[in-house]
């Protein structure tokens, strides 16, 4: 997305300690503490303007939400929102996806949540895909066995590719729409993206794999 | 398809025996003797009018083909393009797919060809689509190992359905094309049904799907 210059970001984000953690590395092994329950973690990485984890977070109160976002000028307003509907259940983390190990314990998320990803369209980019398989190193080595990664897309290229990365990790795909709006899926909580091509009679992408034990 | 009844198929058929073969369980084992080469066998399961085979059969001439049709009425179509084109290295089997175990022996079919299979869409007759878990299994057991399974279709459902059971089944997809006509992918052959569809701008998915060792 555009990124705008907001130089007042910064501080409204140290404003509110309560909703975007201040040291996150410190919150590693502790995010039970943190929500004051033993409930599942669910994260969202890149979670932008934060329509989806908000909604999930308001449909799902015995589930614990982290969005997770780097940029300053986009995470301001997933914490606007977060201020006005004042969930208990959701939490915003301003890091890069990249360095999830350092916030987070082995098991101690329960599914990851990737939803219209950079799609990266250049071969010479394909690592910086978040469904490349390092990345999928990374969340599994955040999960216990069996943990999920969640995936929507309205990037066709994108969605081939990650459908190839899943199954080459050794994930089993257990869940595949080809046009989920379509479909009989339930439930389904939108993005700002989601919203905005789906209008436009746009595709939307989406499928669900599991980490296997290892042998 | 709509099935014409064509009281003289079956004659026909018998005047062809260099083509159809005439008594299958008794080439099992023996189709490179009926080859007369070592070259691979790629077998497709429902060939229909037999369009893609033939096409195939030209493009490839060290690979021998077998399309494999169980309705005499269809079969015909297919024999008549075989006696035009006169192709040495493509065969036609008038036999049930479901009945492959008869015909080949365990690693005597390098290939399946999968096209425009018939999607059953009530759940209830989930276990006639020919990429349900006891056809991958019937599959496997004619190929060497990392045998491969090559699909085509114009239907979403089928097409969701497959992806998922090569999944399950512990396969590994190596190809995907969610639009295989606006896609790089080079030398497709088109089947009756796909020049068809495909012309009414519907959509056409590909996937290649690879058995794994058995650990």
């Amino acid at each position: 997305m555009r990124l705008r210059n907001k130089p007042w970001a910064r501080e409204k984000i140290s404003a509110h300690p309560q909703y975007i953690i201040p040291n996150p590395e410190e919150a590693k092994g502790h995010w039970h503490e943190i929500f004051g329950n033993n409930n599942p973690v669910h994260i969202e990485v890149g979670t932008g303007k934060g329509q989806f984890v908000t909604g999930m977070a308001k449909q799902n109160p015995d589930i614990n939400y982290i969005g997770i976002e780097m940029y300053e000028s986009v995470i301001v307003t997933a914490l606007d929102r977060l201020i006005e509907a004042g969930l208990p259940n959701l939490k915003l983390l301003n890091v890069d996806g990249a360095e999830l190990l350092n916030y987070f314990e082995k098991g101690e998320v329960g599914r990851v949540y990737l939803n219209f990803s950079d799609p990266w369209p250049k071969s010479r980019h394909a690592k910086r895909r978040l469904t490349y398989k390092t990345f999928l190193s990374l969340y599994e080595s955040l999960m216990p066995e069996g943990g999920e990664v969640h995936f929507k897309t309205d990037n066709q290229g994108l969605f081939e590719f990650s459908l190839k990365s899943f199954s080459e990790y050794g994930m089993l795909l257990t869940f595949v729409s080809l046009d989920l709006h379509n479909s009989s899926f339930e439930g389904n909580v939108m993005t700002e993206y989601e919203e905005k091509f789906s209008a436009k009679g746009q595709r939307i992408y989406r499928s669900e794999a599991r980490f296997q034990p290892r042998p």
